[in-house]
């Protein structure tokens, strides 16, 4: 255990994709520990998941982005993710900013999911915005986080098919299910330290190359040519 | 072939794609014909294709975006398309703007493609801007045109993983596969009359659903869960 790597999970929400990660650690699909997570919610659900598996669940209150509490919330992140050995920082349907120690502390070593394929649709309601917009294929990205939201280097992105009668909570339901897939891969690959930040564009060592016929149209192509 | 749907095709280079719409035509995976190809470039290579075809070929010089030129020579866009019974605008490389006389002549009967997943990356150079973004899925998106570039409702959109060694260059030459594949297809369902928009929205009549597992991921999982 002492080896392995620790993650610091930080969720505002209802935590699924933590769920995802920890039940991955458990199944040993992603070689790592959640050592801690951490809610900017105190009632936020994602505590109570933790709690349910023995991992430590701290509620560190923030004041407004930018305030002297909201530095002093950076800081006792810092020191929170230190107290637990964590490697690597997980944002998980957290909702606020991160600090600038914390980023500086765990430089290349914090990543976001968002539920869009970024650049398009960032922001706090990414599924809804694709809905609206009408575009025919989703997803969901998982980057390096920095200062600003939704814009680091992208390490993983997965697409859905957007179908004729979705609204925007049909196709976040959809776009979730590949989050939960695409997050744990992506530690799993910090894990195995095999990503490389090149600039803007992250390496993944040893990928895989796809298969031929893994692009996937949306909707899809009848024609027979 | 007095009912058949007549495409007038616009292209400014090398018409890759008017050339797959002429093949599904000929080959009648696209129940239409290309009645005329026009373009802004006398020596676009898109016109030596129509010719080779037996389809009549026109350069039609623009000025200056609206200039009184260019308002001429959208005046003259439709009188063309007129002459020659055109049911449906396929704008294929076109990187000019189109008219305001062409767009109310031909009001929802205008469509172009895009070689990115729209709204990310409009412009001219989407595939370049994709690659230096570090996107890891990219596509193309024909979508109906308004005067606008880049952004009507949209009727199909293919993707394509982006590998690790990709650059500009063959990232563009994948996402041109698809291409020439979604093109044809977004002609096809509006010779049936499948498409309706429903404000930003387009709807595929009769679309099928895509199949379990149609999502991709990209890179590949590897991950065993």
């Amino acid at each position: 255990m002492a080896d392995k790597l620790v993650l610091g999970v930080f969720v505002s929400g209802g935590g699924t994709n933590l769920q995802a990660i920890i039940d991955c650690c458990e199944a040993g699909t992603i070689d790592a520990t959640v050592g801690v997570v951490v809610s900017d919610k105190a009632d936020a659900y994602g505590l109570e998941r933790a709690r349910k598996h023995g991992i430590p669940a701290v509620h560190v209150k923030l004041g407004k982005t930018g305030s002297t509490a909201w530095e002093q919330a950076d800081a006792e992140h810092v020191r929170i993710l230190q107290e637990h050995d964590v490697g690597l920082v997980c944002l998980a349907g957290y909702m606020r900013k991160i600090g600038p120690r914390l980023l500086e502390a765990f430089s290349g070593a914090v990543l976001n999911i968002h539920p869009a394929l970024l650049p398009a649709f960032p922001g706090t309601s990414g599924q809804h915005d694709a809905a609206d917009y009408g575009v025919k294929v989703a997803g969901c990205t998982v980057h390096f986080a920095d200062a600003e939201f939704d814009c680091g280097p992208i390490i993983i992105q997965a697409t859905v098919p957007v179908l004729e009668d979705d609204d925007g909570d049909t196709l976040a339901a959809r776009i979730l299910e590949q989050e939960h897939k695409a997050y744990p891969q992506a530690i799993q690959w910090f894990a195995e330290g095999r990503l490389r930040i090149e600039g803007r564009k992250v390496r993944v060592l040893d990928a895989k190359t796809p298969a031929e016929g893994e692009a996937i149209i949306s909707p899809p192509v009848e024609i027979d040519q």
